[in-house]
């Protein structure tokens, strides 16, 4: 007898996350460098029970936030998500942004996660093309390999994408006749998960305008998905304007955030501000999926931020991350060898290292393996490579997550891959220069 | 420029029930019984505050609380739902039922909604087939319409489904060569949404055994979807088993249930018990969902049912909504005509009534135009039915809700309806008598 399932049911393949997670809880000394969990102690215990003492106390105000809502979300948090964007947007020296038109076009979701799938599900079938950033956020490759996507992965430099990759990816793809199959560019923008990178408003300008310039082979709207995820969780003011501020943006730019990660990622609350059809189509399918977001923790929210208390947390938050990456940044100085490159983050939670080529980071490699046996765990780099049929995915990175982990196990966690690396390439220069034709086999990545 | 929907972005309607919620909001005297919002007053305010001031009083609970979680859910809220699940059996008469298994194949999610999504969505390509009670839940007729399936309408007797029609239902898609395309058939088998039906443990268990003689044909497993939503809900101690309770049912039955309406719909949560090869799927694509479900929900809801809080209130719950069906029924004795059906409901929020086959009651209907103008709102019959090639939707029915009114606005609003329903007849007999060919047109309903 044969599987009931559907195509997509088939196709979704087991996230590497999962498989990631298991492995930790199987080992109880490991160091996890590799979870995307959020700092515990920093976690807005007092405040969240303050909130909700105030919200619930009260029946006017607690009977709302235990019954159902409207899909789209809880008008009182749309209206202050559009205000906070639109500040957002005037410290980044954006003055057009529009409080009004924004709420117009806001969706809140169970997490900005949630609002990813929602946008992939209405957008594209199997066999559209998105572009992403080379590398990316590898949860979001689990989407678009369920939906059976094709991808292309742009290069990404220290302040975006490479216009001429994209540029020239674009003009490729028009030779193939496969721009009507052509959906999105998808690019985190603020401190990228996972490499840092900010992107800078002049690029994400050019490459809506190059978009929208080969929109006419596609015949529809090929949009810019900027998933702003790390928005406020920069260490210093951020300065780069969203790609809301360019000229024609409310037809064209997907804008998605989040309240999980800098508040609590219990709290699963996240939001887009979408173009008219999108929107349209991602709050039908959301009826379907849910009906709207958990009343409770819209209500939660919606305190959180109009009491201040949100912001206040924020300070904090990043004052703590700030300081959890100077750690990390410290011990991999003092324990990393030099060849071993990487960058100061600015923000977010993650830092992006490159080892030589030769040494091969991979969920199945043996080095990962040794990382393993010495209790530290990573996320190899080729996982946030998307599957792109003109080069292999790069396989000597590595992302490193200061989120979860405390000094203590950074600085821990950080000696002991130290180790493994030192111990790696002392062992694999001898290797290296008897196995040359070998090692060369795989060829050189193209990252 | 053509939209750059997907099949799925373009094929998706809006619901219907989006249209009766903003006819709602723009007439402040209406009286709606039409919505599935849950009962004001009951709703468990200062449990639900005690309960977070509890859990978040603590850093040790409230930190986890507040951090994310694993994608099938809170090990301690899938224990408990499982022991749950087997005291219902147990108190069915089921005594074959094991919690231990019970708990490797639950999955809990944002509301059984969001169940009902997923498991759709790994089981159904467009083009499947779906079998559903004739009527059935509306809002999974948008799932179904979305995902582009086929339905078949089995007709609804008092304690079930008609076997009778189910075996032609499915004789005759084994004759067409469909059956490699059936899926499953979807059932709300308590105080069913919308007719109030429970459907009896030997119906369940004839209709598995049907579905199992007509796998051979379809070449995989046809499931038996048990919506079990209002499970709790009925207004005396339940009586019927699941179809848990059937041999083999860890292979075949989709078992959903919810803790939402019980208990508080701004907390969404709730759940499935899934056969393996499903809930691993349902657990990959709810990974791309959302990662799982709000931990702050989970933990909230782990807490209400192991105090005994939510049982307590389940009991007040149960009360109310009988009061309210009295209530409602009272009313309806009061100011229908008596050529009005229904049956006194057992359980659940809804009384479902038939007008005499001439009145139709759609949405677009005169007759639901002039209820409006009398300030009454009804879901109409036929958004119940699923689109069926066999038949035309019967279209003389309503649903009435007794779930959010308030007894006064269930009184009044059956009164109002009342003269809605004896104008009409009264208006419509002797057009009745001069148009009796026109009136045939449509030829009868099947239901």
């Amino acid at each position: 007898m044969k599987s009931a399932l559907s195509q997509l049911g088939r196709r979704t393949a087991p996230p590497p996350v999962s498989w990631l997670m298991s492995t930790s809880l199987a080992r109880p000394r490991l160091i996890s460098l590799a979870a995307g969990f959020t700092d515990n102690p920093t976690l807005p215990v007092d405040e969240v029970r303050d909130l909700l003492n105030e919200l619930l106390s009260d029946r006017g105000t607690g009977e709302p936030a235990l019954q159902y809502g409207s899909t789209q979300g809880l008008p009182a948090l749309i209206d202050l998500t559009a205000a906070r964007i639109q500040l957002l947007e005037q410290k980044a020296g954006n003055h057009s942004a529009d409080k009004e038109r924004f709420a117009d076009r806001l969706v809140i979701a169970h997490g900005s996660q949630q609002l990813l799938y929602l946008v992939t599900e209405v957008l594209c079938d199997p066999g559209d093309i998105v572009l992403l950033e080379d590398p990316t956020y590898f949860v979001y490759l689990g989407i678009v390999q369920s939906h059976g996507l094709h991808c292309r992965g742009i290069r990404l430099e220290t302040d975006g994408i490479d216009l001429a990759s994209l540029d020239k990816t674009l003009g490729n793809l028009k030779k193939n006749g496969a721009l009507p199959r052509l959906k999105m560019l998808y690019a985190v923008t603020y401190h990228q998960n996972p490499t840092g990178t900010t992107t800078s408003f002049n690029k994400k300008q050019a490459a809506l305008d190059m978009l929208r310039h080969y929109e006419k082979w596609a015949c529809h709207p090929i949009y810019f998905f900027e998933d702003a995820a790390y928005r406020e969780l920069g260490f210093e003011e951020e300065t780069e304007p969203s790609a809301l501020k360019i000229i024609g943006a409310a037809e064209r730019i997907i804008y998605a955030g989040t309240y999980s990660k800098p508040f609590a990622t219990g709290v699963r609350v996240g939001y887009g501000l979408l173009p008219q059809p999108v929107r349209d189509a991602v709050i039908r399918v959301k009826g379907n999926h849910d009906f709207g977001t958990a009343n409770l923790l819209q209500h939660l929210l919606a305190r959180a931020i109009s009491s201040g208390t949100y912001d206040v947390h924020l300070k904090l938050v990043r004052r703590r991350y700030a300081e959890k990456a100077d750690c990390m940044v410290s011990a991999i100085r003092t324990y990393f060898p030099d060849v071993v490159r990487w960058r100061k983050p600015t923000g977010g939670m993650y830092v992006w290292l490159a080892l030589p080529r030769t040494v091969k980071t991979g969920l199945r490699s043996k080095f990962f393996a040794r990382a393993l046996d010495h209790d530290v765990l990573y996320v190899p780099g080729q996982i946030c490579y998307a599957p792109d049929p003109r080069r292999p995915r790069p396989n000597h990175e590595m992302r490193l997550s200061y989120g979860n982990a405390t000094p203590g196990e950074i600085k821990e966690g950080i000696a002991r891959l130290g180790r493994v690396i030192g111990e790696w390439l002392v062992e694999e220069s001898p290797r290296r220069l008897s196995l040359r034709p070998k090692a060369c086999n795989g060829g050189p990545s193209s990252s």
